[in-house]
């Protein structure tokens, strides 16, 4: 006998966890199609050979697929590494593109926290050559228009540039070996205290003073002025330091002129874990659901297509972009709608005394091909009364009730889901009109 | 070095490719609503153990996952065992749904034939006990509409009865052991001749009085009258031959009551492979393109769930459905659909004279807040001629120009992308109403 059940950290998505991902689907990519972003689509699986080395501790997470002869695969792990070889294969050195997609990752699962082995990912991404910090504000500024779209309430989008941490643990005196190392700590900063990261930056090899010297920048947020204040630091005269605090005064500046400075945080924690980044590095949370952590991450990654054409290739495709963790959003999204009527069915079609079930298929097609949502039972038992109360659980805006007589005199009864008092009587084609108004 | 190329089989979506795919998913999923159809998800793969004995020969297609410790799992070879096994798990009796998903078979890839190993299924299915036929024709006529919206010319869908077939086969002396090997013989009959099949039938052990007596029926086509005729041979005194041409006579009437009837065809040739089916099986093909073959087929199998449930359970849920051949349609689609612009961009926003980087972006979250897809690139050579050019050569309705008289004054000048002469000028408010209303 089969065990029924769906695999280790997969689940069903049932029709009401649907509505609610569709309806949060659309609203973001007709905001993304609002840039001009184009849609593009990249296989479920890829040759095992792309995925490998992209990330860093976590590839032991990769789900393999089994060697039946043939091209070695495995499930791809995010769709940033797809985008960067398909811009590699086609030679694209330019585009904005939005893409949709489960991704596949042999973690630990967690249903509560949204953490699961099969997720959706729904990426946004510019690629190529602009002026300097022009994508990198109306990428930032697209997420800002997601998050609002979504109606969660006040938000905070903070962002840092790994340039400025790199300069920081430079000028620290860490060897440039332990960058990685040392942001992967610091990443922590968001749920542990520094003491904590203290112990683990001391196991890793760094001194009281380099820790020290850590501690008095990466517990820094703020706006505008922060960026100031450190281009009067050693920070700005290290190279990378200074190429930081100049895009992000830029940055700054694009942002105001999108006028959404407001919900955004330059803060010197914010590290993230994967490598390819370049340059700035973001992550967006709610205000009221800080539990569930970020919803939207991203950054720039501006060697990564290089690195899949070859270390020697003269192409280079800066990238910029974010992806927006669809099914951690389903819990909170699902507290709020709890829509009885999932099918947003418009008109149940009923008969009173005799079944008329051929009549009702008559009618039900005229009401469908006005493009009007509605249904009826083919069962024997479901009489006027039982058809009153199914639309009134349901929500259902309308009820239409066939009789012998109305048929023959052409006048159709419809009567108001709610507040069965209210009807409206007229031929089929008024009835309709009335529908389609109402 | 990584290979720059995608798994066998499995092929890359371009914008336009997933435009053209994206605009069909909506077209079909818009009637599966208006016929009150909610939208599940399940997971990519399933627990090995649920997809075996399924598929008949068609077993040694499924895609495995690797044994990387825990669940045995495998690649989802359609949409319907899941479905099945979703209603099961959830106990779900009566449910009309829809649902959109990759499928995988390790099969011969073709791409010019539509044919790869990854590929999009679109099903709608209705589960549930109702009154004989009417869900099938139901389903039938969602097909139609379908089909219709499409606007691919005519089309036919023909179909068959699983009853029927039977009933020939035994009437023709033939052991119902052979019944699934004889049909998927005469599913061969769109592609070969009788004759050839002739041989094949002899191969696996038919007579030629056999052989005759199934010639005599299953190169049958037509309306009802071929019902009414049937009903006149020893086909109608078999049990089940009884049962096949009473459930098509109710289904005519159906059709005739959608008002739908004249694009059906009953074909007695008509099989198709999969063992589960019970009762009425089709096939749906566009009379333009018969080279691709069928577009969506189906049928209904009212034991699949009972099957995962275990055998002796006393729970029963019919189903019927289709399968919409998303990737098949494609090349068809892609020869209509040449956009050139794919993004939709209503405006492309540029300047003359000097940058106005800043005025652009600014002017730009204008448009975006108000839901106008625009764009601006973000370059420093874009100059007032190269942005006509690219306005028309992508068929970007209006091109708005910034410059610095315009912009002091509060006086924007809007161009026709294709038509340079015609313009419009006003301040920015009543540029945004006359984008909108154009």
């Amino acid at each position: 006998m089969v065990e029924l059940r769906t695999a280790k950290g997969t689940k069903d998505y049932s029709p009401l966890e649907q509505k609610v991902l569709n309806d949060l689907i659309t609203k973001i990519t007709d905001i993304f199609k609002i840039h001009g972003a184009v849609n593009i689509d990249t296989p479920t699986f890829e040759l095992r050979d792309l995925l490998l080395n992209r990330y860093g501790e976590e590839s032991k997470l990769i789900f393999n697929l089994e060697d039946q002869g043939g091209d070695i695969c495995s499930l791809r792990y995010d769709l940033t590494v797809s985008f960067s070889r398909y811009l590699a294969m086609n030679k694209i050195q330019k585009i904005k593109r939005y893409q949709l997609g489960k991704v596949f990752r042999r973690d630990n699962p967690s249903f509560a926290k949204g953490r699961l082995r099969e997720f959706i990912q729904c990426d946004f991404d510019i690629a190529g050559t602009y002026l300097p910090m022009v994508s990198d504000a109306e990428t930032l500024c697209i997420l800002q228009e997601c998050l609002k779209e979504m109606n969660l309430g006040t938000f905070k989008i903070k962002f840092n540039h790994r340039c400025i941490l790199n300069a920081i643990i430079s000028s620290a005196g860490v060897p440039s070996s332990q960058f990685n190392s040392v942001c992967s700590s610091l990443d922590k900063l968001d749920k542990f205290s520094f003491d904590f990261i203290k112990e683990e930056l001391k196991s890793k090899g760094l001194n009281e003073k380099q820790i020290d010297f850590l501690h008095r920048y990466v517990l820094l947020k703020g706006k505008e002025e922060l960026v100031d204040k450190l281009c009067l630091t050693e920070i700005y005269k290290n190279e990378e330091g200074k190429k930081g605090l100049d895009d992000l005064k830029l940055l700054f500046k694009y942002l105001n002129n999108f006028g959404i400075k407001d919900c955004f945080e330059f803060d010197l924690s914010l590290a993230r874990g994967l490598d390819y980044y370049t340059g700035i590095i973001f992550e967006a949370v709610f205000d009221k659901f800080k539990e569930i952590g970020s919803v939207a991450g991203g950054g720039r990654y501006d060697n990564l297509v290089n690195t899949i054409l070859s270390e020697n290739s003269s192409v280079n495709v800066p990238c910029i972009g974010f992806s927006f963790g669809i099914t951690r959003i389903l819990p909170i999204l699902l507290k709020i709608n709890q829509s009885k009527n999932i099918s947003e069915l418009k008109v149940y079609v009923g008969s009173s005394g005799s079944l008329l079930l051929e009549e009702r298929m008559s009618v039900l097609k005229v009401l469908w091909d006005n493009k009007i949502t509605s249904e009826t039972f083919y069962t024997k038992r479901f009489n006027f009364n039982s058809a009153l109360e199914y639309v009134q659980k349901n929500e259902i805006p309308f009820l239409m009730v066939l009789g012998e007589n109305e048929i023959k005199n052409n006048q159709y009864k419809l009567l108001y889901g709610s507040k069965k008092e209210d009807k409206f009587i007229g031929n089929l084609e008024e009835v309709v009109k009335f529908i389609k108004e109402n």
